[in-house]
């Protein structure tokens, strides 16, 4: 395929040591040329592919200097997009690389809209549609398993699943479709309908085991949405720094809300906890009072972790047995805290309101009970220890949505089998399920479902 | 010169295309290739140098592959530090670019200090200490014309300045010692105070001349320091959000203080304009108030410019009259604003209070009076037109600092052989010039200051 070039700023916003404006089309070295003063004077143009030039970034038409920079020159198609790549590494400054993107769009380049690179590499047939929202897994990644799951992913590992699976159903399809052209024997129909139910039960079983993956693989990918709720100066505050400083936690600003932290990310043993509003736990510490019994109730819902905490030195109150009945059926922990002071609850009772949730007693002044927090945490979340080196997980919604549906069209292929329906209207169930698993690595998907996904994507990547 | 190998993220924190983790140093390169896996399975060790290579960073012990990189390597001396460089490119992820840091200290390289690779490139002798300095303000530029003193000062050409000067001086003091050394004829000693005094006065005249860009590239280099008083309700919200917003202002965090937006900065006809205390004002409207009387004339004296906003149809109140003695003899502009309401102020009395200050009526709720403001702005600082390009500033206090000591110590010369001093304590004056202009380009600089200059760079550079 053949496109304009494209130009954008590929490193974050911010000083650092090094930002790279980035090219990518059939003029991208061409442009850079106009542009670039090597110091041994050369032009990119003459130079071998995948090499670094030494030199400066001149305005042609005054000869200003503007900047000293390394230029990188990858000719396609083995870079990122497949074209042409020609990266600017010039001083971290933000003045400095939104100048040098000002000349490369001035002297023929278009700004490349977020995502644009990675969607070439997908349009130019590099990675599939899967492959490249794991990109965008990998740099929004909390964990290292999170990125496990994601470099999984981009080498494609899901890919070969999927392709596996759609090769099963296309033999499948090309057996009946044969079968149906030559009825020269009798069995023919009853043949059919064998090996149709046959295969159609073992991509049924494959993709079972693949959604089989989807929850904790939604956990790695997205992290445990958490809640923490308990009455005003039951410690809430503390729980929620003390998980934040021993876990190293990647605070989170929502673009948009500079001055709110809305999440922060702590990582428990290796499995992202996304603790919700905190600022209004920090601000107000008191989230239940802050944002009305309604909508706490919706974020509530929307959770998959609750944390209630309790205070360890007085008696229950009403409010505490309303906030067990907000969270009855929930996957919560609830915390018995403030153990530093004398006994006034009655813990049967907890533990009685509780049912199956897990009770803990923690003093989080003198830093007691965070580990029995954690062991519950990863047991109500993970069986044993998680091993993303060898499981490929469906950790994206979208492909998880796909996969249910795929899933769904197999059953009613195997139900028709069963019924004797026609084997034409059976193909067209095996089919439709052929389609959709397609969908998840970009086989015939709508454009505008493409320019979406892509448009969630960074600048300049 | 022989070090360890250093390693850094090079690019700024945060979610981003490309990250790019640098090493540097004798062992770079094997580093590198203890966890870099070339597609093409051939070690880095065997590469021409200045070449790009895909492939992936796997752990070594275990195997497991951690990302997709493409890996940049350059072998010293034609590299940023003049030692062998290595850059790993990586999806630029957090959790990502963080790993490859850790495997790579793991495996043999030291954490860089902050500035530590700039450090190398002048300890190695690749730049002076100016041109060092010079990086890390062309990193924190604000605006293009702040970058043009920058780029001007990595070049070479304050340095090579400073080395004429100094070389003037050294010829100068050899031209003497020969005299003194070889005494034949009469008027020897004449002679040697005529040529002293001559050069005395030349180089004299050049620091002179160098010292008189200092105030303006001081202000292009920092900025304006701006400080916004007044009333409350006379309309410095709306002042502080018309400059921001008609001047695509680079908002800039403190570190440490990441909710308060302290400074900001705007660009007025290529001039940085530093908004002190912008948090004050948006918050309580009133910097006066909010941080007392005391506090705020401190603020007041620190300001390089004041904006005094007055109510145009409110009378002059007291508080404006102490604003005004507040600010006497200051660079202020008076800012008469709300024009859009009927007149009350007394303006023939703002004149004479403003003396020399300008007064400027503004109605901001119309957006009528800005253009004024600005240029009102560009007069105080600026006598026509600001072109960076054809003259040397000096823009760094410490530079400033060591020319003025220069300046005295020519002064101290010139007098000691007007009176007639014998010439070898003038050569002493002289001397000591010669090494305070040294120690702008680093020559003979102490080892501590040193230290302190490069631990001022950002992480990675």
């Amino acid at each position: 395929m053949e496109f304009d070039t494209i130009a954008a700023i590929s490193t974050p916003m911010g000083e650092g040591a090094i930002a790279i404006v980035r090219l990518s089309g059939d003029q991208a070295i061409e442009i850079a040329d106009r542009l670039f003063i090597a110091k041994n004077k050369k032009k990119l143009e003459m130079m071998e592919t995948h090499t670094i030039h030494y030199g400066h970034i001149q305005e042609p038409k005054t000869g200003d200097i503007v900047e000293e920079v390394m230029v990188s020159m990858m000719r396609g198609p083995k870079t990122f997009t497949r074209e042409d790549v020609v990266e600017i590494n010039c001083h971290g400054g933000m003045v400095s690389v939104n100048r040098i993107l000002q000349l490369v769009l001035k002297y023929g380049a278009r700004l490349a809209e977020p995502g644009e690179f990675t969607k070439r590499a997908f349009l130019n047939g590099r990675i599939d549609l899967s492959q490249a929202e794991a990109v965008m897994d990998l740099i929004r990644a909390k964990t290292d398993k999170a990125m496990n799951v994601a470099i999984n992913q981009i080498e494609g590992r899901l890919s070969k699943l999927i392709q596996g699976l759609r090769q099963e159903i296309l033999e499948t399809l090309a057996h009946v479709e044969v079968n149906i052209d030559y009825p020269e024997y009798d069995d023919v129909e009853e043949m059919t309908h064998h090996v149709l139910l046959d295969k159609a039960k073992k991509v049924q079983s494959q993709i079972e085991s693949l959604l089989q993956t989807a929850s904790q693989g939604k956990i790695l990918r997205e992290g445990i949405s958490t809640v923490i709720i308990g009455r005003p100066n039951v410690g809430k505050s503390s729980l929620l720094n003390s998980l934040v400083q021993e876990n190293k936690a990647i605070v989170t600003d929502i673009p948009g809300t500079t001055r709110d932290v809305i999440e922060e990310y702590v990582n428990i043993r290796g499995v992202p906890l996304r603790l919700v509003d905190t600022a209004g736990i920090r601000e107000t510490e008191d989230i239940v009072e802050r944002i009305g019994v309604e909508r706490s109730r919706k974020v509530l819902k929307e959770a998959d972790l609750i944390l209630l905490v309790l205070n360890y030195s007085e008696e229950l109150s009403d409010e505490d047995i309303n906030l067990f009945k907000a969270i009855e059926g929930m996957d919560a922990i609830i915390l018995v805290n403030k153990t530093d002071l004398p006994p006034k609850i009655d813990l049967d009772k907890v533990r009685k309101l509780a049912s199956n949730q897990p009770v803990i007693t923690t003093s989080l002044l003198n830093e007691e009970g965070i580990d029995q927090l954690e062991e519950a945490i990863a047991a109500l979340f993970f069986e044993g220890e998680l091993d993303v080196g060898d499981i490929t997980y469906v950790s994206n919604s979208r492909h998880i949505a796909l996969l249910n549906q795929a899933l769904q069209s197999i059953e009613d292929a195997i139900t028709a089998v069963e019924n004797g329906t026609p084997i034409d209207l059976v193909q067209i169930d095996m089919t439709r399920a052929w389609e959709l698993l397609g969908e998840i690595i970009g086989d015939a998907v709508h454009e505008s479902l493409i320019d979406q996904l892509f448009s969630q994507f960074c600048l300049g990547k």
